[in-house]
């Protein structure tokens, strides 16, 4: 069994309730939702971080933004937009050790990110 | 002469130092930082925002992320980690309609993201 949450997720030993899902990239909701749309983008492949990206892994961020851009379609906020976010290490506050793109919308977001 | 600031940059028509440049991606100090790092990662493609992206553009993102990894390593930001954040539309406040990551670092950010 996957010490990693997501990977759990992803494995299904962990019910998430799935807004999209292809060959290697899936996305549920965020349990802690910071917007009315507050969805987590992740590779099915176990990759720590944006640093942990290898050379070879550089094509699944291509597939995350397929993701999103269907997901941003199908949730309705195509033209309202939204603001996309990854949290890299520590200073960032990276909650779980497994690359995950928040993709927030349904209000509007204020400038600093955090 | 085109109307896009950041198209302008790429050309060299507007100058900025640039911390990072390849054949198809550059990147410059965000004139109002939000953080002591802030940069600005471009593709030198005109390509609006993440909804305009086309299958053939989707490489361009892989690409992006390449060089936010070469970034992290030259400005020291590594380990301590960094957000990246893609504002795309109205709601999220996208200032320039030239598809931008911001890569903040150098400080501990907040949650929620703005």
């Amino acid at each position: 069994m996957s010490a990693c949450l997501f990977c759990r997720i992803v494995k299904k030993e962990i019910p998430a309730n799935a807004l999209y899902e292809d060959e290697s990239v899936i996305a549920f909701n965020d349990v802690n939702p910071q917007a009315p749309v507050h969805v987590l983008v992740i590779p099915k492949e176990h990759v720590a971080r944006v640093m942990a990206l290898s050379s070879e892994d550089l094509s699944l961020v291509s597939s995350i933004h397929r993701a999103v851009q269907e997901l941003a379609k199908k949730l309705g906020v195509r033209e309202s937009g939204f603001r996309l976010v990854v949290n890299n290490g520590p200073d960032a506050g990276q909650a779980v050790d497994h690359l995950h793109y928040h993709l927030l919308a349904g209000r509007k977001f204020g400038w600093p990110p955090g």
